[in-house]
């Protein structure tokens, strides 16, 4: 039987985000149903919600949200690795192949033919459009669902989903270990679990960035050390010191001012610019120091579960402050403006309760 | 007793090269004097004797030549892997600090106190400028004196010291194997190793190109199929292929088509251009494969001897054309038009007839 929701959509690219009404699939054998408590909001959401990638990205109305964290309410028939009242989680993706190569090698995100996205995409199996977790409920399958240790701050751990998984991929793709120096190129959401993370690695941590007065809150994260792009001196005293790069940055900028500053065989990963780089970029300091560039795309079903584990062990979660689901189209505001410490968490009682 | 060669100098960025007679330091008791049979011409011979890199790169007289292949004249006291009459050879650098963490890593081309080039470099010792391998003889210190496979044709083998090693070295780092799929763009001194050494380790080698007429030269090398990057149909056939893209082009050009034609977690590795892309880079291809753009910069000495001994197993060396020293403007000449297959070697018996 299909299952009603209440959800906040937004109808086209210019209409703020308004309660919905939202039929939710019947479960088939391998899907959990999910009463949502905390979802994250995520630059993506106001970016696909607004149609800022193209319409292609946008199928209306959209249902935002892919930092979704509930508990267990329903099981399909087969399955068995979730019993109802279970604390799950769901981040970007819904669903794959489950077959080509990067799947198999539990890459679900760099799927051949396209991994689903948990809004704004098409399910491989009815075609209906994904709708996300701005909502009070959510059907996914099984091999889609995270489990959430309860150990954690249940409220702050839904951020995790994306903005925790985008940068914990990256610093253990790039091998991060205890003695690896780590820098970090802004301090948003991504920015400041990228320095959470790397530093509950062990390493010794960064922080690039381009406003004055982020040192308290830096050092609070776990940085050793803020300098300040824009100061010259400070960025030459920083060559040659870096292991890896994590560069969250999410709007065109220039990368050049950084390479030298990357240690022998090292690498900036970007993760938050969809697009062009600001200017061309000189290969003289790749060259004497084989740097590298690259980027990074959230990251595998697998390593999601991982790096969840890794937080309940280390008990590290990102700095939020909770909202009520009717306060969206202000807070997206606010994150235009970076005036966010560091993720808003929708609380979805909120939505329950109207 | 200090030693009197002949050799051949750019008195000046604008002078043609000429005769000159040059005195090479009296043996140390770590010194090898090699006899020169033979010298490769690498563009970086005329960016160097002609400033094109600035003059703090270029120190006149220069007398160019790192390609250089010879049999040992005389050692000193306490040389002990090379006897009189061995064939070796001596590559782009004839010192480095040899303690610092490069250079103990045997990655010597990154010394972080500067390598001292085979020319127009000050010796770390008495601060003369070293002189290249343009000339009947050379002094350089044991360890950067290389062992030369005696099955190969020395004529030829003089390449493998710059273009050999430049093409090898990021082959190895990124794992190139059987089963790898590499390309290679441009088909120059460079270009043409990247193929057959690829091809010897068990790739299968694709070559990009922009010029019609390479299909015949680049099978014969070992090339498995030939790719017309100005062909857009072509270009979106080859996507996702490639583990490693060896880009050899030594002028500004644009990364962004090669980039999509990468693997999952593939790389592109810029080993010609040094200077700016021309073209800002989009970050796109990158996220969606977590595609790399890197560079490299030849090799340390222990890897270039385990490539000599490579070249000598698999019976790999450059397709040459030999030359007089007397004709090395005319070369130059001809290499600006990029009318050479593949390097020139210079003939080093003409230059001691003179």
């Amino acid at each position: 039987m299909a299952i009603q929701v209440k959800a906040y959509a937004a109808q086209s690219p210019t209409s703020p985000l308004a309660p919905m009404d939202l039929t939710r699939r019947e479960l088939r054998s391998n899907d959990v149903e999910i009463d949502i408590l905390y979802c994250g909001v995520c630059h993506s959401d106001l970016h696909t919600a607004r149609a800022d990638w193209g319409e292609a990205f946008s199928i209306y109305p959209v249902v935002p949200g892919h930092e979704i964290v509930g508990r267990v309410k329903n099981i399909g028939s087969q399955v068995r690795q979730y019993k109802i009242g279970d604390l799950v989680g769901v981040g970007c993706m819904v669903d794959s192949c489950q077959s080509c190569s990067p799947c198999k090698h539990d890459l679900e995100q760099f799927c051949e033919h396209g991994m689903t996205a948990t809004y704004s995409s098409h399910d491989r199996i009815d075609g209906t459009v994904t709708q996300g977790g701005y909502s009070t409920g959510i059907v996914v399958r099984e091999e889609f669902v995270l489990r959430i240790p309860e150990n954690l701050d249940t409220k702050a751990v839904a951020p995790l989903l994306c903005a925790g998984i985008t940068t914990y991929s990256p610093l253990r793709h790039w091998n991060v270990q205890p003695g690896s120096k780590v820098a970090v190129i802004g301090l948003g959401g991504l920015g400041h679990m990228a320095i959470k993370l790397a530093k509950a690695m062990g390493a010794e941590v960064s922080l690039f960035t381009r406003s004055k007065g982020k040192e308290q809150d830096a050092y609070a994260l776990g940085a050793s050390h803020v300098i300040y792009s824009t100061d010259e001196e400070a960025m030459s005293s920083a060559a040659n010191q870096f292991n890896l790069i994590i560069d969250t940055v999410p709007y065109t900028h220039d990368l050049n001012p950084y390479i030298p500053t990357l240690a022998l065989d090292g690498t900036l990963v970007l993760v938050g610019l969809v697009g062009d780089t600001e200017k061309t970029i000189s290969t003289v300091p790749m060259l004497f120091g084989r740097r590298s560039i690259s980027a990074s795309l959230i990251g595998g079903i697998k390593e999601t579960q991982e790096m969840l584990d890794f937080c309940g062990q280390h008990n590290v979660v990102p700095e939020i402050e909770m909202i009520n689901m009717q306060n969206i189209n202000e807070a997206y505001e606010r994150m235009l403006k970076s005036d966010v410490k560091y993720r808003f968490v929708i609380d979805m009682q909120s939505l329950k309760d109207e």
